[in-house]
Order: structure tokens, then C-alpha cells, then sequence
């Protein structure tokens, strides 16, 4: 088989942390043993253009592997170059970088896999991170402090708390539902989500959400909105 | 009565928003009433100095009400002119700007009041903000974005999730305690609490949290240490 791997290149950081596993350097840590196994890997950062690695390694690629983070497109003319690709694997979570549509009207034999929940905890702490940073209002701040100015009462009329607030989720899935989690303690005013499934009853009770099956009164009704939610196609 | 307020000028962000109270145009929100009592009510900003209103208005005042965010000094020198000087509150929590040993120490018929616990709720969010911040990389990273750069490894290998991290407070109080609930959720390997005072077995149980009675100890076992310490003298 043939493997074509698709990763940033890290250059001393790759050196600096050995657990960089989503760099060239690093190859996502696999590269030793596929080629152990008799596979020919090929990793490379060099993904636009028809004269890229990725470009001229499609044609007999069997297996592609692919990051969002440094997104090697998959665009319907480069997936018509692939005429042996069975398996597409993303490194991560997020596959807009993958003409699905194509895949799937065409009835390609053409599996794409994501490691589904690999990063929902870091993406859930990031998503708490940026309510907290923008309803506090921290960049203008920081800005302010690192250009050596105070002006308190600029910051301060723009920065608030996010108790008592009614903060809003679209989408309550494997994210969404992690950063319902964590904001609880921080006592909101309510919690809402907008999903158009429902959470179990148990799980929904846990944070106290409460659901809004209109998008328009969800955003109506909520101080602070975030946007968890899984775009297909 | 006369009553010496000292607090920052907003200029037109305290027209843009009049729960700024903490400015020489929205004075607390206490002048007129004060006025209407019968008292001499000097609001200013200008503080350094001993031409400074601030100094020219202290050897008649009664009572000086300051705030940590602007602060108006109230050194030995100064306390020494203040003859008449009964009471000084702080709009606010944190006394550092005035000199409480030289009032203990000499006996002074002085006062100070702060208004504990008024914005514990604001320094616990501020807190578990910055701890995100600083854990998963979020300046360099924003500032690599404004600048038009994204080199995703020299960010990525200095980003960590909170998760699983044992989390420290150099003193549980108000603010510290407020920090420990918050943090409940994002699942840390332990937290752990430094103070001279021990928990209620309750609020210990509630979040967790482990008492560490070493400060070095606790410092050696955590990979992230928060100080909410009530720093007197
Ligand atoms: N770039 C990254 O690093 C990264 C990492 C993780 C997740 N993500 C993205 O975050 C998003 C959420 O991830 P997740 O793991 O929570 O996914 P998930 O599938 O667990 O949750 C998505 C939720 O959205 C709901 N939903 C989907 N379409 C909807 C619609 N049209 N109307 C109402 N509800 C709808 C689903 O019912 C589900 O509950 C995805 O878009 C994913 O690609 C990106
Ligand atoms: N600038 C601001 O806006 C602002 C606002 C609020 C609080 N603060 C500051 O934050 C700090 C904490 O505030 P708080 O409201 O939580 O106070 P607090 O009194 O409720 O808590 C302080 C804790 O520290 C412990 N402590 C004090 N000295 C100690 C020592 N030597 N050894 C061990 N433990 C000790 C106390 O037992 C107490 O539990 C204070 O310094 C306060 O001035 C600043």
C-alpha cells in the first residue's frame, strides 16, 4: 500500500516537544511502522498546486492522510486523479477540507474516517476560554497594557461577568455539551441549547439546560451565543 | 461633614455607560445624596503630589473614600496632615495604598472599610480566564494571527489542556474557594488549596479540593498554582 501523509512542518519546535505528533517530523508517529509493515509512506507539508508532493503522489496513493490544521484539499479534480484512493483518514476532527458530496453522489469506493472525539475536551476548554476573553473584554486590555496606556474606564464599560447571564449553545454535541459542563459553576442565568436532537433527560438535567427548538428565539433570549455545531457538505 | 473622593476620570465612556460608577463624573452614584445631607462632597482624579487636590483637600477632611484601581496614597505623611480624618473607605477590596500599620501602630482613631466580597465573583472569573490563557497559548497565538503569521507548531507545542492538570490556589477565600468551584468541571487530576485556614469539611468535599499545609509541597505538585492570598502590611 501506499500511504501519503499530509502535515505541517514544524522545524525546531519538532525538536524542542517530542510530542508534536502532527508534524513532517513527526508523522503522526507511524511512519516507522507502516514502512516496517512493507508500506511505502510518503510525508510531506507540500500540498498546492498540481506540481505539489501531494498532487504528484495522488495518482497511486491508496490510503491519504490529512490534517484541518494544514488542510491538504481534496477537491473533486484531485480526487479524479486518484484512481486507487480507498481510504481518506483525518488526523483530527473536521473534513471541509474533503469534497464529500462528490465522494457520495459518485458512489466512490472511498472511505473518509475522522477520529471522531479526539480533540472535544481541548476545543471545549477553547471555547470556555473565549467567552471568558471576550465578554471580559481581555485582548483590548492586554493591547492596552503592552502599548504601556491604562485607561480603565474604556476597558471596564465594555467588560462584564458571565454569571447571571443566559448563555446559549448551537449544537450540544460531544463539544457543545462539554462546554454546557463547564460553565454550571460559573452559575449563568440559564442555559440553553439549540441541537435538533434532544440530550437524554439525565444529561440535560445535570446542567440544567434547557432546550429552544427555534434558532431565532434562542438568539433572541441569550446574552452570550457559541457556535458548536457539526456542518456537513 | 467633608467627604474627599478619589476616583479615575472616564471622560465620554462614562456618557456611553452610567453604571460606571467608579469615575469622578458618575461618583459612586453617592454625591447628590450626600449633598442633599448637608455634606461638602470633593470628587477628583488628581492624586500625586502635594499640589495635587487630593493632598490640598486632606487636612479638613472627615472622610476619604478611595478605590485599588486608581489609587489615592495614603501614606504616613499624608495621614500625619489629615488631622480631622475618622473614616476612609475603599470603593472596592485591597487596601495596599494605605498605610494601615502606621494607623495601628500609633492608635489612630481612623477607620478603614473595604467592601469584602464586592467583586469576588469578577476576580474568580478573571482567574480561570488567565489560567486558560496562559495554559493553552492564547497571546502568542493572537498576536501570530494579527500579525498575519500562523506557525501552528511553536504555538501548539506550548498549549495544554487544563484537564488532568493538578491545580493549586495559594489561599482559599472568597476569591480563591470561587476558583476551585469553577474549576470542578474541567476534570483536573486534583486540586489542591494552601491556606492557614482549612476548609469546612463541606466546601473541601464539595470541590475535592486536598489541603497542602507546605508551601513548597504544594508548589512541587502542581502543574499550575494560583495565588488568591490576603496580603496585609
Ligand atoms: N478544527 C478542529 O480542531 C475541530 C475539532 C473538533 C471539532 N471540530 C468541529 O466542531 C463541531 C462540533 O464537533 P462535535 O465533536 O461536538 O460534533 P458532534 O457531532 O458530537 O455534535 C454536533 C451536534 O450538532 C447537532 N447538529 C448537527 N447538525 C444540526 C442541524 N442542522 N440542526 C441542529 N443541530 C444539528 C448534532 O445533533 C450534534 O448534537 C464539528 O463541526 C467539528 O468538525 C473542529
Ligand atoms: N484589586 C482588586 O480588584 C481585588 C478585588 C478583590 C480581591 N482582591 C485581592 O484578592 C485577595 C483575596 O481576596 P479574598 O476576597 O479571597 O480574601 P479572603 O480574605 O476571603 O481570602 C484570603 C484567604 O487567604 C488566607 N490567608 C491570608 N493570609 C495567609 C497566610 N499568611 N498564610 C496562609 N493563608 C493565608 C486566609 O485564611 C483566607 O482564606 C486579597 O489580597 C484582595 O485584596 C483584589
Amino acid at each position: 500500500m501506499k500511504v501519503v501523509i499530509v502535515l505541517y512542518t514544524a522545524g525546531k519546535h519538532a525538536k524542542d516537544e517530542s510530542r508534536l505528533y502532527g508534524c513532517t517530523e513527526n508523522a503522526l508517529g507511524i511512519k516507522e511502522e507502516l514502512e516496517k509493515a512493507g508500506h511505502t509512506v510518503v510525508v510531506t507539508a507540500d500540498k498546492e498546486g498540481p506540481e505539489s508532493e501531494f498532487e504528484k503522489n495522488l495518482p497511486d496513493a491508496d490510503i491519504v492522510i490529512t490534517t484541518p490544521f494544514h488542510p491538504a484539499y481534496l477537491t473533486k479534480e484531485r480526487i479524479q486523479k486518484a484512481k486507487k484512493l480507498k481510504l481518506v483518514v483525518v488526523a483530527g476532527v473536521g473534513s471541509d477540507h474533503i469534497d464529500l458530496d462528490y465522494i457520495n453522489q459518485n458512489n466512490l469506493d472511498i472511505s473518509v474516517l475522522e477520529v471522531t472525539g479526539s480533540n472535544v475536551v481541548s476545543v471545549a476548554e477553547h471555547v470556555v476560554m473565549t467567552i471568558l476573553i471576550l465578554v471580559k473584554n481581555f485582548v483590548p486590555a492586554h493591547e492596552q497594557i503592552m502599548a504601556g496606556d491604562w485607561d480603565v474606564a474604556g476597558i471596564a464599560k465594555d467588560s462584564f461577568d458571565i454569571e447571571n447571564k443566559t448563555i446559549a449553545t448551537i449544537g450540544a454535541g460531544r463539544i457543545g455539551y462539554r462546554v454546557l459542563e463547564r460553565l454550571v459553576p460559573f452559575n449563568p442565568k440559564e442555559l440553553l441549547y439549540y441541537d435538533y436532537q434532544a440530550l437524554p433527560a439525565d444529561a440535560e438535567k445535570k446542567v440544567g439546560a434547557r432546550r429552544v427548538t427555534d434558532l431565532k428565539e434562542l438568539v433572541a433570549q441569550a446574552d452570550i451565543v457559541t457556535v458548536n455545531w457539526f456542518l456537513v457538505g
